[in-house]
């Protein structure tokens, strides 16, 4: 038995979970700021909010077949009632048996959704076991005006929380599969073909046509397994890759002559042009989207256009919005198919690149002023003044903390971030006047001169000034 | 082993986990609104946003000594690496786990936080497993101001999103405290004989004497065991009781005649009269707070002022925004005291009232028109006026679902509820002009007449005006 008084004494680690973490009040300031102005774009496209569950009976999310292994990939448990549940790994899913529950539901539906996801990877620099996503997807419709309004909606999200470069580069797996048809591989071997494909852009040509055929060393000196292919066949995907290369306006035409009798490569091409005329006539400029045909996407589940989006200025992020069409995903649930075409950012990583990209500058205060206490007795008139700068819209607090000492009143002002102090003792009122302290320029001050003295007494720091004109002052001051 | 023909039809049931639910879009726009406009109002106050990890460990939840049976009572399971784990079912734990692994933070530290949080509790009407909070504390501070502010932030938070009429009544737990030591009874039965007063308001006087004394048999015919306090002990309770009936002015006048030799019970008063003071110099009507000593709290926690909130207009709803001055929490995690005073709403239950209350409407799309597809030929034309339109700040979208069906297009807009569609075929285009059809009059109109044709030709369902008038036409009457 544990010794009672020992017991009593342990304290508990305050530490977070491996791959968690928290998100302190200035990155959530931003980041609230950068979510709020995306959920404000879409909705201007018509996209409507949806809130799934965030735990899921485990075969919603992994299947019918799934098992113990399966289920601690995830964070998977048994949870009341003996049910097997687990925490989303992403939205999709979720969305696809949203839409099977609904059958009432008007289609397209056209929903954005964010929030946390979680996946058990192992943690790393800005890879978290939890993390947010924000999805748009519309689902319920093989129209490709939809695919096009997905694609608009990114650069319309990017282009609105102030991402002026970027590249979204799109391609169609239906060419890619129609590839494989053409060259004569086993379809069994389709999906790895595309995911060697896919890594022409990181690991270059000659990496990847090595790992069609007979493999390659890496630079750590780790061998990689290739595919095994013939010669020939080789040698056709390499006229592949060549078009993949060719100026924009060059890919579909090259395409098409290599690969315009295979039926299912025809349609992707078509798709492709199509998409590229609607994106035209909404006026989506060339700068910001451009085919790409050697565009796969990892995951298994999308059967048409494909896409991801590279920071023009910040390459080294990889691919930052990507998606794709998926007509088979809600067949999980029911018999009836419902296709669906969506895509998905990190807000997390998102927000990374605009402070990067010093597009958004982390503030960590709400209040721009703080009212001092320097007097207890004179309480209700600080908490006047409060009142006064709040009604006129000037984020404010007064000091509530237990100190009565001013320049540690002000120091908390200062760490807070707070631009304004407002400091009022028995002279001031009774002169009818009160001193407002700019914070911010003194720490910009401060930075700038050694002499303490100096900056302390600087008139711009520092004005006394007529009580009655105190909310109007801060509020030319504080409200842009 | 599953036969793989059968395995492979086996579909899986859309359905959510028992308590768990999902907030389509309709409530999700609402709830969106709300928790914008109370963000909003903390912040003016100098609340500061945090988002704490959604999983923590379970020892950070339940202290150093859980066991197996503790952790189900949360969703708590091993995870990875064989670690403890639990979603967390509020957000102070974390909050007082924050501050105390963050020892250069800036107190006080005016925090607030809305999520999930997760309860194993019996799902009810109303009661999910899954479930928002929304939470404002002040840490770091024994100063009553932080503890005004708090009041006053829930005041204000309930005026901006619109009630009205809301009463928020506060105690101090010392003053029951002091009232234990004078009656003499054991302190060890302080909160038993708080849990009881507690029921004051719902179960009536008569039924707390009884269960301070032998018990009772309830409507039902259950038996409630009573505390089996003496005679004498019940009598100087109910004097207590007496001046808590009393008008709010009498109230503390009173209870310092019984109490104010006690001195736990002497700070408490005082502790309220100072709230109060700092509320009317807030300029915090009375009319919104007043002093009621039966007030109580269920958790254990609370060490000083409390706090309960009610709608005047559905008081069955019970207390909707509560909460109280903890001076202990923070110690879990260090030997350093780490006072602190904080309340949390429900925004489910708010939003709900803010419905039945009609002080909130649901609105089902974010498209105010519907531009719909009568000629395929003709799409980059329909783009070009979504285009418009979105650049306008007009929402929009144009229909993307499969059926080229025009009356199924508008059946579309109708069931999602898009006020406006656009409709235009050659004639039209041909003619520089272009149709809207006031889908919001129509189902209006269509509830007020049975006559189906008179309605779809009244003139103020549907206009047809010049194309270059359009986004103009629309822009008045579809933003405020």
């Amino acid at each position: 038995m544990v010794n009672q008084k020992k017991a009593k004494q342990k304290r508990v680690k305050p530490q977070v979970l491996k791959g968690f973490r928290d998100y302190p009040p200035g990155e959530q300031i931003a980041r609230a700021k950068m979510i709020r102005k995306l959920c404000e774009t879409v909705e201007l496209m018509g996209f409507l909010p949806l809130q799934t569950a965030s735990l899921e009976f485990a075969e919603t999310l992994l299947g019918p077949h799934y098992n113990e292994d399966s289920l601690s990939e995830l964070f998977g448990f048994t949870g009341p009632d003996n049910v097997d549940m687990a925490l989303r790994y992403e939205f999709t899913v979720s969305l696809a048996r949203y839409v099977a529950g609904n059958s009432t539901l008007a289609l397209p539906f056209r929903r954005y959704q964010y929030g946390n996801a979680w996946r058990v990877d192992k943690p790393g620099p800005g890879r978290f076991r939890e993390f947010m996503q924000f999805d748009i997807d519309i689902v319920g419709t093989q129209n490709l005006l939809a695919d096009a309004e997905i694609i608009a909606a990114m650069v319309t999200m990017l282009d609105h929380i102030g991402i002026k470069r970027f590249k979204v580069r799109f391609s169609d797996r239906k060419i890619l599969n129609g590839l494989i048809e053409y060259v004569g591989i086993s379809l069994d071997q389709g999906p790895d073909v595309m995911r060697v494909i896919d890594k022409l852009e990181k690991q270059g040509r000659e990496a990847v046509i090595k790992e069609l055929g007979p493999g390659r060393t890496d630079k750590s000196g780790d061998k990689i397994k290739g595919l095994g292919l013939k010669t020939a066949h080789i040698e056709q995907i390499e006229r592949f890759l060549d078009i993949a290369s060719l100026a924009k306006d060059q890919q579909l035409v090259k395409a098409e002559e290599l690969l315009g009798d295979v039926e299912v490569s025809r349609t992707g091409i078509n798709e492709l042009r199509e998409i590229q005329d609607y994106l035209s006539a909404m006026n989506i400029s060339d700068s910001s989207t451009a085919i790409d045909l050697t565009i796969v996407r990892g995951l298994g589940y999308y059967t048409g256009p494909v896409w991801e989006t590279t920071l023009l200025d910040l390459p080294e992020y990889g691919s930052i919005f990507s998606g794709g069409r998926y007509d088979n995903l809600v067949g999980r649930f029911q018999g009836q198919q419902v296709p669906g075409v969506g895509s998905s950012v990190g807000p997390d990583r998102l927000l990374a690149a605009l402070l990067a990209l010093q597009i958004l500058e982390v503030t960590t205060a709400t209040s721009v002023v703080l009212v001092t206490v320097m007097d207890r007795d004179r309480l209700p008139q600080y908490l006047q003044i409060v009142r006064e700068l709040r009604e006129a819209g000037v984020p404010s607090e007064i000091y509530s903390g237990d100190t009565k000492n001013l320049t540690k009143q002000i120091k908390y002002g200062d760490k807070v971030g707070i631009p304004f102090a407002v400091i009022a003792g028995s002279d001031e009122f009774d002169a009818g006047a009160v001193t407002v302290k700019n914070l911010a320029a003194g720490r910009q001050k401060a930075r700038e001169t050694t002499k303490r003295e100096e900056w302390l007494k600087a008139e711009d720091i520092q004005e006394t000034i007529p009580r009655d004109t105190l909310v109007e002052y801060l509020r030319a001051r504080t409200i842009p």
